[in-house]
């Protein structure tokens, strides 16, 4: 019997940046968190503390740091390609980057009606996201969505569904149809213009839900990843996770009153969960 | 030697509701949850665990529900005092109502460029508060915003201050100053127009910290507290709390770069901290 | 009408420190994180942004640690004392000085049955906090614990209460009664064997909550603060609160089944919520 | 051009569960959260919104309660196998069932130096783990534990890593290694004895830390895993990742002191990361 080493990574996270950029009455800034992890020929390493090939975890965050100044404000994708360039030519003992960025949204202050130069409030709850993985020969590049928390109070229902010995549930129409959802979409090699293709891939989520004529969480999870594929074609691949926060109607009879969809019971967590992957093949 | 009973109340917390108003053509959603506490003589209950004056908690979850369905939609301060007067009507053993709401904050979906009639996306990472207290004579209403983040990347300085063999900080000029934001305020009897108050506070609140020369935290926490009270004479007292984020200028000498107050490196956790009240008075 | 200034403070919050101490053949470390709060005479620093007796957090931060340097390692009560009466003599500014103090669980790790000289694992999801306000003249100690969880299968009842057209409660017998609990005690001047107090205390909260018959959550709340000022006369005053995490027993009817008390539905979150204040009086 | 489906699944997360056994003079208590996922053939449910093959996520929910009632208390190892056969068995649509659970740590409380009967502390921070995957052939176990922070004042050195330009890094000697650890063990088919084997394993993974001269996060984590192949034969594979907490010594020399590493300055978030498969392989 032998002990085989699989797979091993390394790396650091939570490397935070804000990037300003001055111009003369205009101000932008841009909040953005690394997490960079290095696969590679780690083996003398890991089995006897062998250090030579290592770069430090604080070598990556200073080197995120000092190319960051280099660069001008960017999206994350841009950036990380620069991180990934960097690492690999430097690092012969590396054969795989992984970069993630997740971006914090400040938006401009609206001051007196015209946007202020200079002063940004936190504005949203979901998170642009962006995974890359560089290897010698190619890089691949995801963008992502987390924490997008959508509602509809229409074009809801869940019915026709199996029944066995332990459902209690009862159809659902009028019913409200809540997630969280989560996406990450891959781009094909050569796609450079990613603000743009994440504002219109997150709009497009954002619509498919509410046109919807949802039959179920799936119905709706697999809708808006035809919606993303079908009008992006520079996406190959779609990876949707929805968290289905459920909202109850509230019984209201012991009390002498009915409830006509009005008075619903937000759950604390999410409960239902639903996820798939999409891919576009080229025909035969 | 004796011991004696202090302050004590008792409730309920996290009771979270979604009210849905369907017009035709038009639905509105508005999530809020409300934590409720009872002060009164309950001194039997505590001390002989005689529960004959005790409305349980379960009863005053049961009780939003129920109003919930006899109101329409409307603001959590005037659903609030719906719950007050209730409470203090129907339970001669509660001296004190306390109802505090928290508003989760659904918008809606432009959807080709015109708001969707029934669907929504969580929208804000900020919190709009609604605190109020109930006795026989008279009722207090405090309206509030958590989590408001600010940032501004102009007019702010740090200089002047105290030095002791301990003082090691650089004076700040051209710096950042970014802030976590709770306030709370408290109107004076009869205000009853509570939206469009609350989205102009938020606003003066906004505008006056992008607008300020700042010297230090406690300087525009002074100033954004005085705009309100400035603006808004129905407002008697407001208390703010800023938690300063902090945003170092990275060091890049050691890899031979200056650094033009462009990269800086984002704490992970608020550090400094003040807060103030501010009070109306008449004239004497 | 003029605006007046109420209370205000300033300072720094979450100063983390591990202290170690090294001693032949046993290491001992210590790690907790500080909040220290000024009140004192801060009205030009609030309205003009005048810094000349503002001593920066970051200096309050720095005597955190320059003075641990200088202490050995002792409870957190202890080193706070020191912290206070530096500030308070090297800063006449200040008039009042805040600390509090959360304390990190490392216990020794046992290794082949005995005790690690050096390595440690985090042990409790429990928190030992102190918080201490010193003046001029005293200097004031209080001592405590937050997400102290207990559970009992057994002795808790909930009956006899306030019943209302909303009620719905059916009658709690052999039920389960679970709280997270946070308590917050006074020590009279003068103590200061701050840790072996600390365990009694938080043994006599554990203790009284597991005998006792509970008739209601109120009921056992003031058994274990009454157990407290019982058993230990150097403290003048304990307020507890009690957050009530419901477990309500699943209804398997549906399927055929009984349920005799066994499979129990933990809610996600508290709900019910009671506090009290109970205080030690000289008899007249 | 055509849109194939990938992989997909759906199913329900944070099923909470309390059992509780009660014997004459002691009750036993395990809270268990469980999420349970099926792949299949879902085709129809995700492209047409036909539910006739979807089981509701409600309806699996009430399927844990039903059966928690038929078993007594046991591992969420055992349990999960039931659940697992009782859904392959009733649900033909389903080729694969996955179910993990996450254990809360109640510990009987000592009372007058004696193990309560019917009265518990949450004990831990740190959670014990389960992940199974069912197919109709074979089913896979996994155990693990998550959140368990260890940290250790000696044998941890870091040096003869790799340099560049980026680069600022000193030595380490004597320094403190600390890590947030995730591990996750896949035992060999036939295993049942899941409890005590995990009190093993966890054991192996904390000695191991302890007595090992870490010459590096990665050195440490490699020797953790291959303890616990090399004690526990049934075994097959281990993955682990460490999340480093970093602990710097804090610079006094501003203030006229030296720090023989005493004063440490806790990250607030870990960054340093690690992670690593081993498996055992049989020799040819």
């Amino acid at each position: 019997m032998t002990i085989r080493l699989g797979t091993s990574d390394y790396g650091v996270t939570g490397v935070r940046l804000l990037r300003v950029t001055r111009q003369e009455g205009r101000h932008d800034v841009k909040e953005t968190q690394y997490s960079i992890r290095f696969e590679g020929d780690f083996q003398a390493a890991l089995s006897q503390g062998e250090n030579r090939r290592i770069l430090p975890p604080d070598t990556i965050k200073n080197t995120v740091y000092a190319l960051s100044r280099q660069y001008p404000v960017e999206s994350a994708e841009d950036f990380a390609l620069h991180l990934i360039e960097h690492f690999l030519t430097y690092n012969r003992q590396v054969t795989v980057v992984h970069v993630e960025a997740v971006e914090d949204a400040w938006a401009r202050i609206q001051q007196g009606g015209k946007p202020s130069a200079h002063s940004f409030v936190r504005s949203n709850a979901e998170l642009r996201t962006a995974r890359l993985t560089g290897e010698s020969e190619e890089t691949t590049v995801r963008a992502g969505v987390e924490n997008l928390a959508l509602l509809k109070t229409a074009k809801a229902s869940f019915e026709g569904y199996l029944r066995d010995p332990y459902t209690t549930l009862k159809d659902v129409r009028d019913g409200i149809l809540s997630a969280s959802i989560r996406a990450d979409w891959l781009y094909e090699s050569g796609v450079s213009d990613f603000a743009p293709l994440w504002h219109g891939v997150r709009q497009a989520l954002v619509e498919s839900f509410a046109e919807h004529e949802s039959r179920s969480l799936q119905h709706t999870m697999h809708m808006m990843a035809e919606a993303v594929l079908g009008n992006f074609d520079r996406i190959q691949e779609i990876h949707l996770e929805l968290r289905q926060n459920a909202y109850d109607p509230v019984d209201l009879s012991p009390f002498g009153m009915d409830n006509p969809a009005e008075v619903f019971l937000p759950a604390e967590e999410p409960s239902g969960v639903a996820q798939v992957t999409l891919r576009r093949e080229e025909a035969v």
